[in-house]
């Protein structure tokens, strides 16, 4: 096994291994034509994701492609219904998506194991289909990643989101998926545009304890995850919501001491976040925004709202390990942090 | 209408009074009857929720009961995929749930219409039944718990959970309910049993910044309920985390600067804690535990786990007051939060 010596070499040379990782997947794509062919036979009726970490907030945007281009009800697996209490849903018409970098996680394992048994069509979006969770789903898809070394997760999570959007592109027999070299210039481009906007955003977050993560629509999972990312490599308690729920309540926790990640997109998504930032901006919040006009604090490109979060994590996830290195940490080795589930 | 000049005093009125609105829920079940009757006739293969706010954590208690009673995958409506994506998603077969204590928010009326329209049966569990949400709804469940003036929901989140719990065990059959006197009787010695270990618990986090709750299981909606009532009365920035996600990597932002507040089952959810509860403790964490044990910080009732959550959050509430009010802050109007949310 190689060591590294360098804090975060490893995060960083799996960051920047991402627009190669994007384009390959588009390019092989025979796999996926093969699942969504049997899921249009199969006629779900219900999309379910089983994941964890990561692999959920992928989900979580898996969720939203389901309901608004598939027309679909979609949900999330508790796996600890069926593990801790033996729950044996009628799974019939279900499609399980079960996401996992390591396709090692017992529960996640179970989940699947037990729903295919109850009648649902499984799919496994993993990073290892030469796993447990790859032997027993019934299709598995492989996003080709290459060995994430990382304790923090970034190209598989990216590519995991691009799957699912490759996925139910196919599935809606949609014809042209974007252009692979086109994808993998512009996640090149966003990348080496980040590096001089993240270290000011950085140099502004370099005593923040306190940080919130926001978006509504697709862009949620990216706020989740940018939050994971900086709870994960430099012990933020970070907190995120989508924009309508933080007007609920939690606002009344953001003040001047609290630096807010927000998250614009291009579409209704996007448009619905400005009433959020103005009133987080009323309340004297530090507001950092990622989004693709020049004015944002951090530059991503302007792609259509729902393959938009597949980039606009990017420039997070360098911000996740630039904030780690200054502050003296170790993004590569997260204190605490295992690779591979094992709860049940 | 009255004015409070005590700091929170609505919020300690609306506690106190649980006792009372949850005996009167068990009591007064004729409507429960009516709509699951309609609910078996239905044989709905799914069930979603749409909430926000507290009442999106009384959901996530009825996914757990909805999985594990009543055999069904359920899952969480992102109302934004109809309100700002236009989703129209096939719901025929669907039981929605909408949870929403003044039943004003227009997003999930918006929501409850259109599902309605697209086949799904809709049950609206509110404690404003005479409101647009009970207008679009088929069926209407009162919690009954009376004006609710202090901003941070108490008495209509424990009745919305019991509601849930009572709708599920009507739907399946199950004959005798839990005895009313009973249940009011629990309810009133746990408030009382709290006064002195909330004070202790209370100086503990005096000074506390970062607070972590965690639960597996049904609790799960407790832990996600305190770690809501302490940010919106305390200005904390909290984060709730599944036992089993917490290990997965978060646990990474938990050390000796971190409180946890732990929620600890009678059944399979509480005895799954304990793998956490060890490394929170190796770690350095303040870990404050919720549960039936005399040895717990906060003690509450020994129920049946699916019943469990509708008690223990009260001292949880408790906390909240308390620690607002040591701070010096109002609990009754945490600054920026509004009682009927109106984003769309």
């Amino acid at each position: 096994m190689t060591t590294q010596t360098e804090l975060g070499a490893w995060m960083a040379q799996e960051i920047a291994e991402q627009p190669k990782v994007l384009a390959d997947l588009v390019r092989d794509r025979a796999a996926l034509r093969r699942t969504a062919d049997h899921v249009r036979r199969f006629r779900p009726r219900f999309v379910l994701f089983a994941a964890r970490g990561s692999s959920d907030h992928a989900a979580l945007y898996g969720k939203y492609l389901v309901e608004v281009a598939l027309g679909l009800p979609a949900g999330s697996v508790s796996p600890s219904t069926t593990t801790l209490y033996g729950a044996e849903p009628d799974l019939r018409d279900v499609l399980l998506v079960t996401v996992s970098q390591s396709g090692g996680s017992p529960d996640l394992v179970e989940v699947t194991e037990s729903a295919r048994s109850r009648g649902a069509l499984t799919v496994a979006v993993t990073n290892t289909p030469d796993s447990p969770l790859g032997a027993v789903a019934e299709h598995t898809l492989d996003i080709g990643a290459g060995p994430e070394r990382a304790v923090a997760a970034t190209k598989t999570y990216t590519a995991s989101l691009l799957a699912l959007y490759l996925l139910v592109r196919e599935i809606r027999d949609t014809p042209e998926p974007p252009d692979a070299d086109e994808l993998g210039e512009l996640a090149q481009r966003c990348l080496d545009a980040g590096v001089q906007r993240v270290d000011a955003v950085a140099s502004r977050l370099r005593f923040a304890e306190r940080v919130v993560t926001t978006a509504r629509g697709y862009s949620l999972a990216t706020a989740a995850e940018a939050g994971l990312k900086l709870a994960e490599t430099s012990y933020l308690l970070t907190r995120y919501y989508s924009g309508a729920d933080l007007l609920h309540g939690p606002i009344a926790a953001v003040g001047s001491g609290t630096a807010v990640l927000a998250v614009c997109g291009t579409g209704p998504g996007g448009r619905a976040m400005s009433e959020v930032l103005d009133q987080l901006t009323t309340r004297g919040a530090e507001v950092l925004r990622t989004g693709p006009e020049a004015e944002h604090d951090l530059l991503v490109p302007a792609l259509s709202e729902d393959l938009a979060p597949v980039l606009e994590v990017l420039p997070l996830q360098q911000l996740a390990w630039r904030l780690a290195v200054e502050r003296g940490l170790d993004p590569d080795r997260p204190d605490g942090l295992r690779k591979t589930t094992e709860t049940r």
